[in-house]
């Protein structure tokens, strides 16, 4: 449904032509300074229309909070947050309404609610992902002010231009280390760090622009300075909750943790994670990183770090030949603009889905830590 | 925590050396005929010590039905199993004690919990999973008795050694339509259904085992006849629920549905599923299934198919260099005969999670089908 | 949290000075009629302001649906909506802010918080209700839809004036079984049915009024044309649901269902509602309703009717000793005009906590309905 | 459904019949000691069989803890518990069984599940609360061990005989104050405090055994030394999770909490508790107490107190004139030998349901406290 979370909380609303859209977010701590700065910089982030590399369609986005802050606090109450629409009419109904688009939600959200909305796929829409990210920017405020925790994605791939995320590469968890927002915006739209790429990955998208076509990617994120013990076995091992949230965003085909697909090939003996004692933090850190920070479902106090692959976008303007809701064979070719890579737009929706985990895996650990430091 | 599920639901318990482990399962339809004979075989599948590819401990993991059938029938009550752990006596502490497992749970339980079981992870035991194998065994007969629903799991890959799973290959394909688990148990322990690399798996297997070593591998599972229209947009995906299932799943490191990391390299005009009539069955199909089986989170009526990667067993008795709990550097080789590969078994845990997340979608969908059917 | 139910699912925000409250609506079933005209009258109806017997300030309450509709049909996504506040500025603190009102949420807010919100209680305002009223409205239509459900909530007491609420009465439970929205407010504001108490009714909140004073009252609510079935045992029984719904309701402080607290003086014998064949209905029926409608937590057929006590609203303009935050004993009166009885306006809350509790019940159990037609 | 709580959290299972009944909590708090001492207790005291006052049958009800505990201590895992049936064959079928039993859930069990289980009602069995009051009673040890926490609950009322539970009488609120377990079970079974009553409830109870009738009653429960900020705004305010966790228990029929019914004859002048500061306890403290301890929905460190109306038993031995399953008018009588009041013996599930409300409630406060001490 469209609530996420236990005790942090977001329910989101909002398809394509309607008023706005937005979200309710429940268990937001209290005292926290708060106002629509902190907010819109990811939506910004999410915008399409930020260069030629996504789609033109410029909306303005600005959110609005409109409860659950008083004089730029936080009240522990609901903050609702909204966003309008620029364009709000259900369109008319065309030739290509005929057609449910291949790979859309268009025939699967008819199976399920028996009609069509007017934008097609309903809620699986981009701008859904308007109230994620919204409240994501708060759930990243509070766990920053927590213990300065970090949340960094960027673009390793796009089509078959890849860089390295290897995680079996020192210069890889280095990069996983030191990577910040700043660095991925530097890159441009494309948002890949590596330099030595990132030219190519511009370039496949605007080849498969340039064909009416799209392309697909995948985005890595890592999380820094989280602490250790957050994640609750069995069911909702800390994995599982990311693995949710990455599933649950359009587009999305996959996600890997730490050694993730490629880590099945080593022995135990060169995949295990060794503990060694760090004088300097003094606590026990592992000298490798394969588990991605997290080891039986729960957080280890290492780098948190996982991938996400994104199909290439399933509306294109080149012709296919499927068929209409009636079944008759035709050729449809999508109407308008459309973004050729949702990959590098995708960044703050993969960060805002991390920071909603993990701020509610935090407060719930927080309640399983003080019961243990009552009983005896 | 330990409950899983919305309607259809299954709460487990049970640890390696208390009494008992299995669950409670809520939400199953009355009027099922259900016996133990229906759960057992799915817990004999689990049960290391088949054959010298697993464990040689012989556990017999009997399950007793506690409630909620009556003259072998479901009464739509909460039906709990139990299973006896031959071996319930916490074991004495040795040397081994003092280290935690590299890459076990042993560090981040301490971590959580503030204290260790003498078991070391805890519910971070294989023995937790046979109440979910238990659970899945009823949620799977209610899924075969509504619509034929088969699931089937493979074995596709052991360390470097791979069967194809390629989402573009027509053969991969026949592969997913066919499979069945005798076929799948024909082969042996091993589980992997392509003759040609069978072998080379075991001895793969029996490679690292004789290093005193462990090997991770891949499983791959298919679901055929569910029908379309389930799933619930937007965080509930039926693909963000199976994530959620497959990385709950004790040493699985990802999930990749349909073409997954390999698609993203495919621009939309190769990757999207064209539509067409199908005469035979009335109904729209899909000429290829790159998004294998769920569009925009719901399920559209052809087979859903998924891999699932597993790391390496983190208990090995090779010697491992690492710290103690108070951060001395030592060797830990850990005592007894540990499985050299968690993958062949993790065969009917992968079906049971997937039975799981697909009776409560079901159950659910059903019920929007029932609310949009009398309104207007 | 803020927010209630399970398949049909409400989600609410919103405090006094805040710029909107409101709420999110998941899980309408999609392709019914709706639009604000449909939510309209009973967020009038809760509406202070409309006559002497409630508070003078005249809020406006148009409420805007957001998402969810198009054509005016819902869409079966999130349903959003938003009423403005008019009063959107925190107040300037006056001395009265130095005192917890007593029995009011500020005291308590505090301690849980940590902060005083401008509007004192927070959460606890009047105007968090308006979210409620208008879920509960898209609630109602579905149910009304469905079967013709029927709520009518009425007012049977105030202070000391009562009307008949005896359960082994006949002219009770006829009165049950016709009463509607529209008898009840022909009462005019007072909304007590019996017109031979309705007046005494007006005198006494008259009364109360006279001596800046507050008077409680009591609301009782009947359900007619439910089917039998609903309620999930055993935590979610149907009365529990519905206890559970009332008592969340600002000021309320019980519930009884059926014979209630009077019933237990009756013996087995006379209480229990014997069977009877009815030859109209075609189905077993009771001749009595002691049970309220609901046997062994689940719904039989019957009318279902309750009784909720709302406290004397606690903000008087009375002087009253009590003790300010920082403990310095101290008189204080609220400024301004107060509601000095909630009890009227509390009705149409009554109705949509009711609807939603039953809306969700509904949903499940057709869902249980389709699991028993399918197993054998 | 089975299962309540939301971070603590019990699933029970079982009915007359099966093999057994129990249930697995979970969100235990880790390290606490805990052994089958610490639950018999209670369950010995909800056990039929203790004296003629109710029935004779006598189960062992003996508590076997399955998981989650190792040498005494509990681990932060699922703790199951078992508690064998005696009496596990499901009974032949006689001619009592043509017959719904009147107020029973014989007939709603039927509408619900399309089908009768041998005991009847299903779920619907006293035994269905003995997971009920295991759960509860590790839920009380952690609260205890917390903050010295009180859950006691007494008989006030057995059909028209009553005690005083006047909440505006100060001697009530000082026996609230002062009553123990102890104080209770030393009036024998009749578990009512007040010995100028006790000996007429016991002949009423005796009165309607003789008549092969029944008999209702009521029950209070206080709680003592909670602090306060306990509760969720909105539809989780503590006393609604209160009145559904009372309403969940089997023949109650109501729920009303500090001054309640009664309390709404009072203008807010006399209802409102005035605020004082208490130089012992360096706090604010209310000079009265008709808010139960509960002010918007959080606790306010006040006692709470609340009352539960039982209804008389369904199942009773006297002719009754009610109709078959198939609609046939015709005579019932139950065989066997039943239970003339539940009352005293609701009193262990009344205190057991109070404390599961009570543990969930504290840990998520906790949380909520560790957020806003980390915000600014």
């Amino acid at each position: 449904m469209s609530t996420f979370g236990s005790v942090f909380r977001v329910t989101t609303y909002g398809e394509s032509h309607c008023k706005s859209v937005g979200c309710i977010v429940d268990g937001v701590p209290p005292g926290m300074s708060l106002t629509e700065d902190d907010i819109q910089p990811q939506l910004t982030r999410r915008r399409p229309g930020q260069s030629k590399l996504s789609t033109p369609r410029n909306e303005k986005d600005r959110v609005e909070i409109q409860s659950g802050t008083e004089f730029g606090k936080t009240l522990g109450t609901p903050i609702a947050m909204i966003v309008k629409n620029e364009d709000q009419r259900p369109h008319d109904y065309s030739d290509m309404d005929n057609y449910p688009r291949p790979s859309h939600a268009d025939f699967t959200y008819l199976e399920k609610y028996g009609l069509k909305a007017s934008s097609g796929g309903g809620r699986a829409s981009a701008r859904e992902t308007i109230g994620r990210v919204a409240a994501g920017a708060i759930a990243e405020k509070f766990l920053n002010q927590y213990s300065n925790v970090e949340i960094v994605a960027f673009v390793t791939q796009i089509g078959k231009i890849k860089m390295s995320r290897d995680p079996f590469d020192p210069n890889f968890h280095q990069l996983l280390q030191t990577i910040t927002r700043e660095k991925v915006d530097s890159m441009g739209p494309i948002r890949c760090p590596d330099a030595s790429v990132a030219g190519d990955m511009v370039k496949e998208i605007e080849h498969y622009r340039g064909l009416n076509d799209s392309i697909g990617g995948v985005v890595t994120c890592v999380v820094r300075n989280l602490p250790a013990g957050l994640g609750e076995p069995c069911f909702d091992k800390l994995e599982a909750l990311l693995a949710h949230a990455m599933l649950s965003i359009p587009a999305s085909k996959g996600f890997e943790i730490g050694s993730g697909f490629e880590g099945v090939a080593l022995p135990g003996s060169e995949h295990n994670d060794p503990f060694y004692y760090d004088e300097e933090e003094k606590r026990l850190r592992t000298k490798t990183n394969n588990s991605g920070g997290i080891q039986g479902g729960i957080s280890n106090g290492e780098n948190i770090y996982f991938s996400v692959p994104f199909k290439s976008a399933a509306t294109i303007c080149q012709e296919q030949e499927t068929a209409t809701y009636d079944g008759k064979s035709g050729v449809l070719a999508a109407k308008g603009r459309h973004d050729p890579s949702v990959t590098p737009r995708a960044i703050p929706i993969v960060e805002a889905m991390t920071a909603l985990v993990l701020a509610d895996a935090l407060l719930l650990q927080k309640s399983r830590d003080f019961g243990r430091s009552v009983v005896h």
